[in-house]
């Protein structure tokens, strides 16, 4: 499991003023925390909801260009918009990113999925269309299907492609967890060769000790064959539930990671 | 999923002398607070690896005894003697339990499944044979097979069966947790009335940061399709762990169980 930090996010406290007033050391500090606790990709999402799409693209670009000045790390574009998403990739350069996202709407696909294979870049998609988020596991794999025929057309293999089977808050409906760990493996099941992700948080939503359920949740997923995680990677709960859930599924030799990162607290 | 109570075992630290010294407070004391942090069944082994097979029967039928007129509880009665497993069931004269356990060796089926015929307790069946325990999934699954077969032949529903697909420390090998998952989800495709058992604690042995490993695992056995675990009912990290995991699966209607229960954390 790969994680993603999801700490630069115009939506959270503190990372709107870093983007309006073009705070260099403020944005960089959250990139070098994200990246020191451990992750290999850093989401960078800069709409703050209120600005005109040319802001937008100007943001991208700000922050993009200021991380990679910075600080050498994978970057994780992330925007709604095609056209923000081609700005801040156009300033990587050719740098080891991802494009996060597209969902399986015929417009929104004609316009990420052919810069996913111009920048040979990986492609987070999201299992939803234009009429929203499908209740149950058949409806997400649907829309999977859909945006795999676009990857077929446009030629961006499988491998490169992070499918968000999407978690909704198990306080609004407790039997949403399952129907995302079902799509998960369905996920793997039907496209072997696809990756899947998901943004953790929002499974506990509203709920009390989100901490650990978001640790449960994950150590579900993994088994179910998650392989990245948009998350706080600061979050020491959670980043140990990773530590476990990739040892026990096999992925640790001899479990050399794991005891090296606990056997001082034992 | 139900927890079994493990602490009445006379292979841990100063139960051994608890059933020498025929002691009915120290037996009664590890039941009572068992029974009290959760357990729905509490596990009775009475086995301390010196005596004769006669001492265990008697140990077996004082302390099944002594346990039934001190506290209403269920009984998992565990010994790898069908002679000791017959003494314990016997002394319940109808009440609840668990029979612990059959492998899938002739011998030990045709002695230990009419028992629980008879008795029409449920019964816990290890996924293994006279050979030892199978290194991969199939080999667990066969050893299934068999023991279905002897249910069959004796009238044993499977909805009364609890398969343990054994759990091997993943300090010794690395890639037997997953072993020990894929088999629960193989027994819940295959034999979908019947049930699945572990043993938790030994997947953690000789690494650090125990208990938390013990909730990892525990939390994917449930996404597998876990029923039951024998377990420490006082681990608040475990028994956590299985609110959570029973929560996200849809097993706990609106999370109000786990909302009740932790609430006062957050």
């Amino acid at each position: 499991v790969i994680i993603i930090g999801e700490k630069i996010n115009a939506s959270r406290p503190g990372v709107k003023e870093i983007i309006e007033n073009r705070d260099i050391q403020g944005l960089l500090a959250l990139a070098r925390e994200q990246a020191e606790a451990g992750a290999t990709y850093i989401d960078v999402n800069v709409g703050i909801g209120t600005g005109t799409k040319e802001e937008e693209i100007k943001s991208m670009e700000w922050a993009v260009e200021t991380i990679q000045n910075g600080i050498e790390t994978n970057l994780c574009i992330d925007s709604a918009d095609p056209k923000v998403l081609k700005a801040g990739i156009d300033t990587r350069q050719g740098r080891a990113s991802i494009i996060n996202s597209t969902k399986a709407e015929e417009k929104t696909l004609e316009k990420v999925v052919p810069l996913a294979s111009q920048a040979k870049a990986p492609i987070i998609a999201l299992a939803m269309d234009e009429a929203g988020i499908p209740k149950d596991v058949q409806g997400r794999l649907n829309a999977c299907r859909k945006i795999v025929s676009s990857c077929e057309k446009h030629g961006v293999s499988l491998e490169n492609v992070y499918f968000d089977p999407l978690v909704i808050p198990v306080s609004a409906d407790a039997g949403q967890g399952i129907v995302t760990l079902n799509t998960i493996a369905g996920i793997k099941e039907e496209f072997p060769l696809a990756k899947t992700v998901v943004g953790l948080s929002n499974i506990s939503y509203g709920l009390p000790a989100r901490s650990m359920l978001n640790a449960a949740f994950l150590h579900m997923a993994i088994y179910a064959g998650l392989d990245a995680a948009i998350m706080d990677p600061a979050d020491e709960g959670l980043a140990s539930a990773v530590k476990a859930g990739r040892a026990l599924i096999g992925k640790d030799r001899h479990f050399r990671r794991y005891t090296k990162a606990f056997r001082k607290n034992n």
